[in-house]
């Protein structure tokens, strides 16, 4: 052994039998075979072809940067050329990325990311004293005091403990354990583990995953992937988009015919509806998903992006807490959140959270090794995330600049949201309800039966072909409806009012002399 | 219309019908349930339990954070209660990551970071001009240059460019095309997600996935969550771990009775076991794919890790280009590689890419769709990793800087790796193969019959009862070889070389100790 140890040692592996081996013949005895076909060089099938591919991926579809986004790539290139348009640049108001839109960071969450990620600045005399004292925390609570080493698979646990802090004085003292709280990549990815989780069964016991319809589409995609089943409620435009309990018994009522209903994805307030639930309606809801025995998934992201006066964010949490033991020791709810979005629109970090209710302990030792698969989320993203939760508090240096910069976000997003609302519903043909929250108007819109021949001799959906005959006359890239759904016959798109406030009025204008040209065209 | 869209636009939402609308009644009238309810509270079933849930996510391992790693933390909790044990700190010697065991991240990379994070910085006098230039390269190329926009689902185009660049230049001039370059979120996530795309059919015709035995549970655990077949070859320990094609000829054999082998996953530098991969015999491999038609997947995250001086890495992209157009043309091949091994240790932002080579067009379409669907990797990641593909040059203010910081870590490792190899082969009832490369040893051990004995009265893997009997008594945390598989009747542990020196004499000394009292008792 100590011989065959020591050839083993220098590196070089002999032929002769290992010290506790069997004999196995080389692979060199391989390569004649490689000389021999070299010689006939052909085309061969492919291994991995749509045909061949996994048919629930192949089935996937994603509006926010489908085809309509791929087109106004190719547009940007063409300007890029020097091709003539009849307008100068591409005006992405297709995804949520503020930032891309010219929104600036705030400061204070820069700074502690600066310091956390190149820790000598912490001894600069330009950086505030409060910034620091959150990096000092942050990296004293990684790996080797370091954003570079692996978090725990659920997140550092100090920004748990600030995430679980953070919810307990949102929900006016419900109080948060840290335990509960999983830091995700996005929320986007704390939505697909969980579902990853609750996803099982086949044939008529299929898992039935309820969503809003229009929905964001990570959940119809999400959904295709695990080769669940989509169950849609519809959002009662209306009642500006309201989310009525009796759809949803109607949903579940016909959903149990052919799966097994087991959860329900609430998105509040609304993407791509921009509608704010009412308490009440939460409370309906909760006690729906209790009657119905659903696992409750509360999309949140959007919670500090509320602009109708009359309207305030309630989370699912709080709401459930309220409605005594029954509900609130027995409904399963997952809620998320994400630096993305609100204020801050930090979509680049990847950084989000997950809170769990009521989660079978069983359950979160899954969880839990279901994420050390993927070791851990981004620590730079799980620090921005920390900043979000854990901001200057009154007395502290950063204080004023950073409500300032926070409160000047927010009051531009509510103009807009009321200017956007006002000027589609001065236009003929387009009806926009309100934007009681998040980022986008979804107004609906009247497409003429020849339009609609039009587009179906073009193969595509009448809100497709609208879309993309705005885009390619205004340069104005939007989402159309049938990407998110919506009740047969009904047209619309999404859009976001991140644009500067001048540039958005442009924009505005621009797309009510498109719809008037279009209505003229195919009247 | 105009009434009801004004009573709309007051963010009131009226229950006379709307504009366009049949009546709904309101969620109001679920009120007296809820009142009805609360009054007998009671526990009652949760959804979602260990029998109701997705029975894949269920059969996950994953065993490098796994049982003996929660028993770990335990350890180290009871340590910090002040509990007395025969040592004082765990050393977490289970998992690749440097710089939690000290390493300190790359100066040059965390300064373009920290000018990317916040550009102010980008005017002060104590950064390197090179490193400005590389942030301000990156930035140009984001929304709004800003790492807080979301980038092109495949990765921000320039850090495309900057790894087609450095994997033309490591292939020795054979090109690579940005088209083809994907970043990821590690390389964790561009494994999962090709598997995701590879895998398909059901019954005899499920997807047969090829892994080495010892593998990394990363493959193990994607197989299980995807309902896919793992197909099992095994490494010849006797030659060092190398890979014979032989092996791989009974192993797809075998499978083809009771699934499809469409997938062959290869880990060069291996891991958990160190072999650098010879460049006939991954020719060989390559021919071998070729021949039973295999997607090749090449993990070759450690290939800046390489120390015994008889190997050297060749990428499976080179070789393949090298064997003809039969091949080169032909052979499917994904390879991955990660901003967390290598010299500079970054796991924590999760930052890697994956080139595709000979993917069907139709497929990268499907590729960037569900990749659209989590939007994009984190940016700060592909920042970190353009930094990695683009390091400072000669001639440049920090290239002096960055080439002794990288020489250190990796002269260093090839120090720790030798003395490993060395120390372990001292002791009688160990061996250990040449750590030719990557981050570990993974010594084989003998474990006497009255020990398996007891382990299986513990209803534990003999070599889980060894390493939960090391942490306990010693404090060192390695990984039983069961969690990466072994061949039936010998036991291993895997034992990352990243301690520091001189701690890590006193690990192996202290492996040492314990292995012959373990021996002793167990006679």
């Amino acid at each position: 052994m100590q011989r065959a140890a020591a050839l083993v040692r220098r590196g070089c592996c002999p032929r002769t039998p290992g010290p506790w081996g069997r004999r196995q013949s080389s692979a060199a005895a391989e390569a004649p075979a490689v000389l021999q076909v070299r010689r006939e060089p052909s085309r061969r099938e492919r291994i991995l072809t749509l045909e061949s591919m996994n048919p629930q991926v192949k089935a996937v579809e994603y509006a926010v940067r489908g085809p309509i986004v791929l087109k106004a790539g190719e547009i940007e290139l063409e300007l890029q050329r020097g091709i003539k348009k009849p307008f100068t640049e591409v005006i992405r108001a297709n995804i949520g990325d503020a930032q891309a839109m010219g929104q600036q960071p705030i400061t204070f969450l820069r700074q502690v990311m600066a310091l956390c990620t190149y820790p000598n600045l912490l001894d600069s005399p330009s950086f505030p004293e409060d910034a620091k004292k959150r990096a000092r925390r942050i990296l004293q609570a990684c790996g080797g005091n370091s954003l570079g080493s692996y978090s725990a698979s659920q997140g550092v646990n100090c920004i748990r403990e600030d995430v679980a802090a953070y919810i307990t004085q949102r929900d006016g003292g419900v109080p948060a354990d840290p335990d509960n709280v999983y830091l995700t990549t996005g929320a986007s990815d704390g939505i697909s583990t969980i579902l990853k989780i609750l996803v099982s069964g086949g044939g008529k016991s299929r898992t039935g995953v309820m969503i809003p319809i229009p929905q964001y589409p990570l959940y119809s995609a999400v959904i295709s992937e695990l080769d669940a089943v989509q169950v849609n409620y519809y959002l009662d435009e209306e009642n500006c988009w309201a989310l009525n309990v009796n759809e949803l018994r109607r949903a579940v009522r016909e959903a149990k015919e052919h799966c097994d209903p087991k959860v329900l994805c609430i998105i509040n307030p609304g993407n791509p509806t921009g509608q704010v639930q009412s308490r009440k309606c939460i409370e309906d809801v909760i006690h729906f998903a209790w009657e119905e025995q659903l696992f409750l998934l509360a999309d949140e992201v959007y919670q500090d992006n509320v602009y109708s006066p009359d309207c305030r964010f309630h989370s699912f949490k709080k709401v459930l807490s309220e409605m005594g033991p029954e509900y609130s020791s027995n409904v399963e709810l997952a809620s998320f959140h994400s630096t993305s979005k609100g204020y801050m629109g930090e979509c680049g970090y990847r950084g989000g959270y997950m809170e769990v209710v009521n989660l079978h302990p069983e359950i979160k030792g899954q969880l839990v090794k279901l994420l050390s698969v993927r070791l851990c989320p981004p620590v730079s993203g799980q620090a921005a995330m920390d900043v979000v939760v854990n901001p200057p508090v009154p007395g502290e240096e950063s204080f004023e600049q950073f409500i300032r910069e926070k409160e000047s976000v927010l009051s531009n997003l509510a103009k807009k949201a009321k200017l956007t609302e006002d000027l589609f519903n001065q236009v003929p043909g387009i009806h926009c309800n309100p934007l009681q929250g998040a980022m986008y108007a979804f107004p609906r819109i009247f497409i003429p039966p020849k339009a609609v021949a039009a587009a179906q001799a073009h193969n595509m959906a009448p809100d497709m072909f609208y879309c993309m005959k705005l885009l390619e006359e205004t340069g104005i890239c939007v989402v159309p409806g049938s990407g998110f759904g919506q009740r047969e016959g009904t047209y619309h798109f999404r859009m976001t009012i991140l644009p500067p406030l001048e540039k958005l009025k442009t924009v505005l204008q621009k797309v009510k002399d498109f719809h008037l040209q279009f209505l003229e065209k195919y009247k």
